[in-house]
């Protein structure tokens, strides 16, 4: 299932420079491996936004909340997630 | 009387670890009696959300009142709760 | 998955009267097809709210939107959709 | 159990005028009809708004339920209801 | 003139566990005599809500103002005052 | 009593032409009445709102709510209403 | 440049029947070319969302306020624009 | 003085065809006035946005609310006005 | 040109005793000299909120910008500025 | 491209007083070189608002995302941007 993840990090951007650092080092590398297992399939910036907005895919809400709560700025965040279900158009165009 | 509750519970998670793993594990054994009591009868997380949505029943609002306000998470956190009635749908279906 | 469903139907009570009763005729029935289908699971009324709340379960997101554009009275209502996710307290009373 | 509910009429004020004087009669007929009941206890007007906030008692939510779905203006409303608990200062002051 | 006043408390609640026992004894006080003055005339909780919602009474808006800004918790608190006004349906019914 | 009054006219303003102006002049006639009563003191537009801002007196909300219901506008308009308390500051410059 | 684009069609919905077909079929049609074109680029349904969510190029604002303004439905939507600029970590994962 | 103004128009979009096209010739050739007297100085479309955000010159509120209300789609629109004051980064820079 | 202003002071009346005392003496004296400048016209409270609303006359929004911006408290409040033009009814009535 | 970008400042305006000229210093410097380059075209303050409008360029959402966090006030601002699209009377005046 795909979801829509927009991220706010308001709070993580506000640490201390060094303990900012070491969090989104930290961060990236949990990134990459949900990115690696599918799950966080593509990531934006929105410009001027405190945050990102993303695309994600999980078997079910269960897998998504699991991989949402594994990073490591999970407890500095919120997220506000969308379920996306197929548009009858793409599946008309095949591209669902 | 059958209550959703949807509490908010960010302030908890950007406790320092140890003071949040301390006052989870209290918070949990809480959420045990309750259930116990039939009071809080499920809990559902919310893919981002930092908090929970739940099914609570209570005689009435000075119990549930009562017991939001021994949850040892409650100083810190904010709850929404919106009445539910029966829906004629499930009195018909048999249900209610 | 579960999903928590608020449907809004503000613009259906307002409909001429034997037009409302046709639609909700129409309503109650498909809303007990999708019982016995175990798609809509319960439904409450919130008192005051031209509206209802509803405990959904789907395969996913395609399976939800679908049940939902069947409701006779779809064209003319807006559902805010919550995924939701196991809670581990729910896992750990053995409830999940 | 009390419940403070503000009932948003604006739909009701902009009806024909003679549709509206009809309506607004049956309505306090079934106004007093509910007072007498003990179900709605007290209205206040709020100045500018289209619309009123009151007092009701009620079993349980079905009751209340049923008590606004009752009310000839209920087609045309929206009311937003808050559950009301003893305040313990009130029950200090032997006026709970 | 009667007013609808609902007091946000969230900051106190925060309160390191002394100071907000304290803080609390010293509301009381002060709330027990605006009740016996007549200005506090009732007070409810509502379930989940870090405040109080209340029905007070006062010449005018100074006299409300000074009331409110005379709590204890007043630094630490926000207020919404809704002025309330006679309905007609109570004054048909001998109830203004 | 001040209150601040802030009425919303887009509805009015979306009537027919002819509707319009006659509603308009029944409007500014029922306005100039009240000015001269003293409950409306004075009125400002304020750009690109359909509607205006008034600073309006009166004994108590009662009073308020009467002349706000008796503007030839009331059924198609809505009023945020906020009562004005002397500020000790003006009272210090002797302007209260 | 991609946009995330969120369109709301509540207003296409409540079209009679025959008129909302024919709009739907013209709008797929459309929906098609642009597709075809390479602006936009993937949609989504959102269960419950009288509307869509989509993924749309463009060389600049320009183009896009003109593709969104070619579509059959666009005097009957809204539509809320979020620009979407590379996300670093994609960059690193090579994804960008 | 200068003012942002964001004129919101989906009353407008939703005019039968023909009424639309007239409306809108009225439209732009008031506006061609407005913008050779430099009260309108420019003019932006926000891609998805029914509606226009520009930036208005006037002597003060009376002379732009004037402006706005000449318009002759000034009955179906609201417009949010923001007055802009000169930065000092700009007053530096030599370009205020 | 008039300008309605609503600054909202949450941020001071959460500062310590002593430095709240001493930030308020030297608010009210830059009060004063805005009076006395014709700048500050009047200032009201509302019951309940912590800040006030005011009426404001300056040249242009550069002139209220500097006042505002002059203010002792200022680096702790947030202000919301309308822009107020003459009614032409208080032209009429002779009260412009 | 031209974008509209709300920056949001009261976060930095609490700072002490110190480490708010230092920041400050540094933001303006950042800022005329941002307007050297032509990517930060005008700039405005709001009356009463902690923060600024301004008037952006950038060629797409990646070099505006870069520019935006170039800001020393970064980590401590939000930032509302929204994408500006040639207006077709602008065209026909000729100074799109």
């Amino acid at each position: 299932m795909d979801f829509l993840v927009r991220i706010e990090t308001s709070r993580v951007s506000a640490l201390p420079a060094e303990e900012y650092r070491d969090l989104l080092a930290r961060e990236w590398a949990r990134g990459q491996e949900l990115h690696a297992q599918g799950i966080l399939r593509t990531l934006w910036r929105v410009p001027g936004y405190q945050g990102n907005v993303g695309l994600w895919s999980a078997r079910d809400a269960d897998e998504l909340a699991e991989a949402l709560q594994s990073l490591p700025i999970w407890p500095l965040v919120t997220a506000e997630v969308t379920p996306l279900a197929t548009h009858p158009l793409m599946t008309r165009i095949g591209q669902a």
